[in-house]
């Protein structure tokens, strides 16, 4: 019985090697591809999508089959569930991504040193990628596209839920890159529902270059722990918007209410209103009108519930708490400074706003919360790459290094330094 | 016994975290700092440290002391010493990164989204970064200037050897945070010697956001080991210089010689000779004879050594070694496409060169070759911080992530995404 385990692991391991060795080739020729090609294997992907469309769906079926027998919960199956409109949605994505301007071989800068020597800085892909994620199949030809649009190779390594839908897209991206005279091998999908095989793609130093999670808590959890390679991370979303004594009251309730509601449980909606005390008593019973017209719970301190009876008392659990559902924490504060500490302390560097009309506030808000993007006069739920132009994204990076906020192909390049000399020796 | 080993560790961990939270309070001082305010830190630290110029070598000799002890070898013994005119470098390193534009609140991107949010890309200080170091004290002032300039905090961790040093050179970087209303807090050393402490760092995640190695491959591999922070890696400087069959001969020598023997102790030093086999036998005897004059031992390939007789035979091994010493390995190549190949292939993809006239094959080489820097008609010593214009460095990148190359201000730091709406909503 071990000889067979033991030989099972071996064999993944090989196979991943293996895979991991044919990015390597294939990032070699994709770094090297003019910005039309590419821009043609996502255009010719597009179309095999839409050509592909009823195969697509009968391996979506075959999935929801296998999930049914897994018990996923509706919200996890509506993730999983293909149709006509969003098999159109990821082939309108690569074509967006289509029309972007090539992220690589951009001139970053420039310089001439004392000596003579040129020093430029040019971007240029970032390797080979390894993107994880879970039940949505959509993400497969978001995440190719993106990864391809910026000259790398990607492995990636789905949900076993969503397994024979990724299967599918891949194959038209494959019918694109084969078209464009570009290697298959840039866009790969781990052959095996092996959960071993995740574990096997963070310990793949050399081979590939960047570990992108894209899923739930317990999944960005073991790749933060496990991973060797670098990682884009994307951890909690607990964004606030915070009303200021300035703001107008139509502006807040809307933006609020789209802010919080639009979608509960996407990483940019508001789970945390900060509202200043001086307009507590006129204000909170507006905003708690439009919450609980549209079925939102309040949990707010001593005096949020003095100003409306609606608002329940909160716990400072509360303060940290990512709700990714219709609820929302209300906190009371002096004043910009108590907002700006309270959101650095509970918030998690995400996305947070503010809402007034008085200029200086604002820029000392925008410039002093720390976070990956910060708004003023604007819907949180606007942290998205296509929101952002982007086209799509592969994440929203809540770290600090090389990528902060939504991760396009821009995201996935890095840069060299080329220096032209004219035989020049140092002293 | 052992609850004396616990309370110990313990001790420890809480003078860590007390080390941590100091930074992280510092940090959001230094963030919102003017650069005239931390150019002037800078600028009183300098004169601060030729104030205490004589502080600093008796502290420098205790080290010098503790350091016999431990039986260093003379290569490390050169670099813990301090003298007058070491001290005075570093001072003028801190003058000149004083000098430099102010690298954080740059608008790196702006642009209008057809729904009138305006978003902006403004760089921001990476945040609280942990330095672990060696033996070499000005390490301390160039990596606390640095941090310092960018808006960060900095915990700084010396090898035992220059504790001393170190300890009296941060006082000095105390004296001008202070003079310029700036929290002292910002340049923190790790207080005791104990080696767990470094073990401690690499897991304080939350409280420090990235970890700068600078030393030898034992500390590198132990911080990519053990680290759960994000680090800038710094592996091999396994760097090439390439004499393609239109290189003027002279130029050639000059280039190759410098980048090989100027110092040989430095990670941008060529440590392999390609060259182009139908030039092998009129230029490898010229090549030989400046190497060998300097003192340099040869190893190369079968028609490398039928080229010229003082080549002996090299190994495969050669081709993946980085000497840090006086010898170089020498392979023939058909042309600049097997020159590239081997680059990608065993190069550490740090710097490496081509020599050349012709400036197709010299686009072709900088284009081709994956390294952090690639030159043309360049000595590979130039791969310095310094001679890049950066005032100074606090190691090179070879990772592909956040920083690549030289790292000096600009890349300790991140950005973040200013949106300004007026009252839009995500439909």
């Amino acid at each position: 019985m071990k000889a067979t385990v033991v030989s099972f692991n071996s064999d993944l391991h090989e196979q991943m090697l293996s895979l991991g060795k044919k990015a390597r080739a294939a990032y070699g020729l994709m770094a090297e591809a003019r910005g039309e090609q590419k821009n043609m294997a996502l255009v010719q992907a597009a179309l095999a999508l839409r050509e592909h469309a009823k195969d697509i769906m009968t391996a979506n079926q075959k999935d929801i089959e296998y999930a049914k027998g897994k018990g996923l919960d509706a919200a996890q199956m509506d993730r999983l569930k293909l149709d006509p409109k969003r098999i159109e949605a990821m082939a309108a994505g690569l074509e967006t991504i289509a029309t972007l301007p090539d992220p690589v071989n951009r001139m970053l800068d420039q310089w001439t040193r004392p000596n003579g020597l040129v020093m430029q800085r040019v971007s240029v892909p970032l390797g080979v990628i390894g993107i994880i994620y879970e039940s949505r199949p959509n993400v497969t030809s978001d995440a190719a596209g993106l990864s391809l649009k910026a000259g790398n190779a990607a492995i990636l390594r789905c949900g076993s839920e969503c397994h024979h839908s990724s299967l599918a897209i891949v194959k038209c991206l494959h019918e694109g890159l084969k078209k464009a005279g570009l290697p298959e091998d840039a866009v790969q999908m781990v052959p095996t529902r092996d959960r071993a095989a995740v574990g096997e793609m963070l310990t793949m130093v050399g081979l590939i270059d960047i570990i992108v999670p894209r899923g739930g808590k317990s999944l960005t959890k073991r790749v933060l722990e496990e991973s060797r390679i670098p990682t884009i991370q994307h951890l909690d979303g607990n964004c606030h918007t915070y009303i200021h004594k300035d703001a107008d009251a139509e502006m807040a309730c809307d933006v609020l209410l789209n802010a919080k509601m639009r979608r509960v449980g996407i990483c940019g909606a508001t789970e945390s209103l900060l509202i200043d005390e001086s307009i507590a008593k006129d204000m909170l019973p507006k905003v708690a009108d439009v919450l609980s017209k549209a079925g939102c719970e309040m949990r707010g301190d001593g005096k949020a519930r003095a100003a409306d009876k609606r608002i329940k008392a909160a716990t400072d659990e509360d303060w940290d708490t990512e709700y990714l559902a219709p609820v929302i924490s209300i906190k009371t504060v002096k004043g910009a400074d108590e907002a700006i500490d309270h959101i650095n302390q509970h918030g998690s560097h995400h996305t947070d706003a503010i809402i007034t009309a008085d200029i200086n506030t604002a820029r000392a808000f925008l410039r002093r919360v720390d976070s990956a993007i910060v708004m003023h006069n604007s819907s949180t739920q606007f942290a998205d790459g296509g929101e952002f132009g982007f086209g799509a994204e592969i994440g929203i990076s809540t770290g600090r290094l090389h990528a902060r906020g939504p991760v396009g192909a821009e995201q996935l390049t890095t840069y060299k330094y080329v220096v032209h000399g004219t035989g020049q020796t140092r002293a």
